[in-house]
């Protein structure tokens, strides 16, 4: 129904590494009018990514010129690279009726939370540490100083849960897909996200 | 998982005569742990109903007695009959980890809001006023002076929407009850609604 159509929502996928964030996020997409947030970052590419789709990957020097701009959303450092979430695609999709979904680590998805306070905060939580270590683990890509190094960091993030709006254990994958999606859905059926002149319209109907 | 156990919720289900409400509050007792408000009235028991299952039918002094002891989470007149929702059993519900639905009108919807700020207020609203009416002359229960005041006062009672935290468009019940069932499930999401050691159990686990 028209009448009940509005701007579209940001929502701010994060946890910790290993949680199964990039799962979720990506799982998202199959909801109707959602788009993906794609960040700039100094990084260098992996394996398996594309440029323009996982990330626009950037020199130091372009990094500097948007933060100078005033072009991000959200900006921050993390292990030694910079990340950050372009304005003017994100508002301009929220415009258009389009659901953004950002995945992005804490420190960003409080700034936009700051800057953006309709934006939607969801924390993906490992069902435990102990299956969170086990799952790194099995995934073979890292030493065990680098686990206990993110084991760490880990716990420390877990002080940014009580500033994100919804929480989401992701034991069963589908399960937690499927509650994500549902808290998008939920999401637009918040009276404070009708149109302004919703009841007027309504009323003439 | 018991670490992400709390306390129950109130969810309030408001709407104009017509609109499917009662349907709608129904179906959600299919929801785990999910149990139903039964309220105080004065007005007279109808066809059908069941002293202590739709409503406690009390006389004038017993309602006014329970009002002079504060033991309403909210009272209000409507069509000249005394209606409260009787404060105790919902608290001891919320205790024991039990969801409680209230249906009441929207008067008593934001006197429970003020007096129970974590409440849920859903209202239900009809596709339109014209298929609201319909609905109603369908039912063949009310006379056109009748049904032309019930109109009246559901237009007032859209005043109440934007006090409301979520609305429902009832067009097919079957989806109208699942949205309302995914937004008790989604409330429960809510990082506000874990437990104050959460993270404490969480870390230890």
């Amino acid at each position: 129904m028209d009448l009940f159509k509005n701007e579209g929502k940001i929502f701010v996928i994060s946890g910790p590494s290993g949680s199964g964030k990039s799962t979720i996020a990506n799982a998202l997409l199959e909801e109707p009018d959602t788009v993906f947030s794609i960040s700039m970052t100094t990084r260098k590419i992996r394996e398996g990514e594309v440029d323009g789709v996982n990330y626009y990957f950037v020199t130091d020097e372009e990094y500097d010129r948007t933060v100078a701009e005033g072009g991000f959303l959200e900006h921050a450092e993390i292990y030694n690279h910079k990340y950050g979430t372009p304005k003017k695609p994100a508002l301009e999709n929220l415009k258009k009726g389009l659901n953004v979904i950002l995945e992005i680590e804490m420190q960003g998805a409080l700034q936009v939370k700051e800057s953006y306070p309709d934006a939607v905060l969801i924390f993906v939580l490992p069902p435990s540490l102990k299956i969170l270590r086990e799952r790194i683990e099995n995934r073979g890509t890292d030493s065990k100083e680098e686990i206990d190094k993110r084991m760490a960091a880990t716990v420390k993030e877990l002080d940014y849960l009580k500033d994100y709006d919804y929480y989401i254990v992701n034991d069963i994958k589908e399960v937690a897909v499927e509650t994500v999606k549902n808290i998008m859905r939920i999401e637009k059926q918040k009276v404070k996200n009708l149109p302004a002149n919703f009841i007027e319209e309504y009323i003439k109907e």
